[in-house]
């Protein structure tokens, strides 16, 4: 495969302070592009991170025709740079491209580009505890036109944000009564660019009440809990582990059926079916519910200490035999080379 | 208020073939711009039209954090410029950015950055029949950081494109019911960019089956008809004028709300309500149903000649005494100031 490479003339990467890094902030020095257009994808490239140019009719101005992945990189004590089942994030961009009438990426740019990618920036990739390269694929439309119809050329990249271990602080969640993510026959399960706009304001009167996320229901009925902010949503009820099925409104988080995954080969029943806000409620007044947790790709498994449905407000206990943090373990390990992968899922960078 | 003006050197309306444009391709010779940042909205300039660097990290482009507009001006036979409701539009623009967690941009710019692009490019607005100037105004997230939060900065732009009146050919619509628009306390109210995004793969799968537009209905039960592609959508059943009413799922069409007081001033008996596809299905079947129409900005009305229901299709006849026909005559006629304006809708630039 052709692949065009720029290199920068200098690093940039002694002006960085790796100890103080806000999350998505500071990119590595380069980035992969791809452009499609008279039908088909062109030569792909490398090249230094910069500004690029776009026309203000661009129609991802406009439109929100745009799609992306999150992914993570970590380097190992050999110096060897894992990513996590990024087939799974290579298949998933493409369903949300085709859900949002975008172009399919082929698969061999992009592994190509990212491992020429992680190769040139490899010195980006930290090894301390908890530091990893965090992965942005993302794939936006460029045609130069404001009529709403889908555009004809696209613009794929792939750009790296260094990142520490994520910690959210306390999180406490709010069920959602009143705003939804996503509709049945919407674009909730792909990872749209809309999808993420559309949760901000809810989440920040979430935040104005004491709350770190919203656990989205379903827009119907408001009684399914669906997914918290921008992670999928487990409920451990007495020793049984809960999560809702996926559907076209829920994406198809990759933690998440990793963890489901893990549960199961770890003994822990799982159930994979709609939870009701009812249900939950009734398990915390009775105290059978034991976890409430948040999994996907940058906080990996985010512990949650409390929640609101409507008026009641309930606290979790401290589990001393903790699912979220046996998970947590297993699977960061996994993620990082330090224990067994025997379910295939890591990737070594060649 | 301060405002930057920095004038093209050579305007490149020669270059411009006014009788064979595309809808939205080519642009003025001035764009007007504002960016947010610290907290406020910084002064405003006017510039040459041209593209803008930005960060491949910019919010725009992962989060789909993005509103806008959609308004025509039209020059009279004075070469007066006109411009329909512009404050509504103004309003709207807001409403959408409040729902997406974006801040509201001051009136006094909105209407100051109008009146002195329309100047500088008065050219532009051609008066030959059906003639006029499409203006977008939009506001963009641009903030470097791919944190799934709202962003911290803004640009707000006004573009215009020179277009002639909007023929579609014949229009057949498709009754949703698989995908959805929007869902109870979801953004479809809003000109969110995501919202167009996610309409584009249903209405190609109904092009493919040789449907021009998608009638949305409810996401809860597609049982009750909602919008009509990018346009609200009217039914004349016998000698009622029949449209949904607006809702957190429904654009708040500037078009729609002045075609529903123009109908009553012409004395046609206007009900808004929930319209049910059953209901429409059956009207059509007793010959019940007369017209069918769209209404936006773009189109103004856009008649529709038939529709499908499922595995049911429907051809509607074509009426002598037409209610789109005539509302359409009327509203374009305030539109360009040739006929009295009793609503006062209209404002002329300065």
């Amino acid at each position: 495969m052709a692949l065009n490479i720029e290199k920068i003339a200098k690093s940039k990467i002694s002006d960085v302070d790796f100890s103080n890094l806000k999350f998505g902030e500071i990119f590595t020095d380069h980035m992969f592009e791809c452009d499609y257009k008279d039908g088909e994808w062109q030569t792909p490239q490398i090249r230094p991170y910069q500004p690029i140019a776009f026309d203000p009719s661009a129609k991802v101005f406009h439109y929100g025709q745009a799609v992306f992945e999150g992914m993570k990189a970590y380097k190992d004590k050999n110096d060897d740079i894992w990513l996590f089942r990024p087939d799974q994030n290579q298949e998933r961009i493409n369903k949300s491209a085709e859900r949002l009438d975008m172009p399919a990426f082929p698969k061999e740019f992009f592994f190509e580009g990212l491992n020429e990618l992680l190769k040139l920036d490899s010195q980006w990739v930290q090894k301390g505890e908890g530091d990893s390269l965090y992965i942005r694929p993302f794939v936006i439309a460029t045609e130069n036109c404001v009529s709403a119809s889908a555009s004809t050329n696209y613009k794929f990249m792939i750009i790296c944000a260094p990142v520490q271990a994520y910690y959210a602080g306390e999180v406490r969640v709010v069920f959602a009564d009143k705003y939804s993510r996503s509709a049945n026959g919407g674009v909730g399960f792909a990872k749209a660019a809309g999808n993420y706009a559309a949760s901000f304001y809810p989440a920040r009167l979430a935040a104005e009440q004491g709350y770190q996320q919203v656990v989205w229901t379903d827009a119907s009925t408001h009684e399914y809990l669906e997914e918290a902010g921008t992670m999928n949503v487990f409920f451990r009820v007495n020793d049984t582990l809960i999560t809702a099925p996926t559907s076209d409104r829920i994406l198809d988080g990759v933690t998440r059926k990793s963890l489901i995954q893990l549960a199961e080969d770890e003994g822990i029943k799982v159930e994979v079916r709609p939870v009701s806000r009812q249900e939950i409620v009734e398990a915390a007044k009775k105290g059978e519910l034991k976890e409430m947790f948040g999994a996907g790709t940058a906080a990996v498994i985010s512990i949650i200490q409390g929640f609101a449905d409507q008026d009641q407000k309930f606290e979790l206990p401290v589990m001393e035999d903790s699912y979220a943090l046996r998970l947590k373990t297993r699977l960061t390990g996994i993620q990082q080379n330090k224990l067994e992968d025997k379910f295939n899922w890591t990737y070594k960078v060649r």
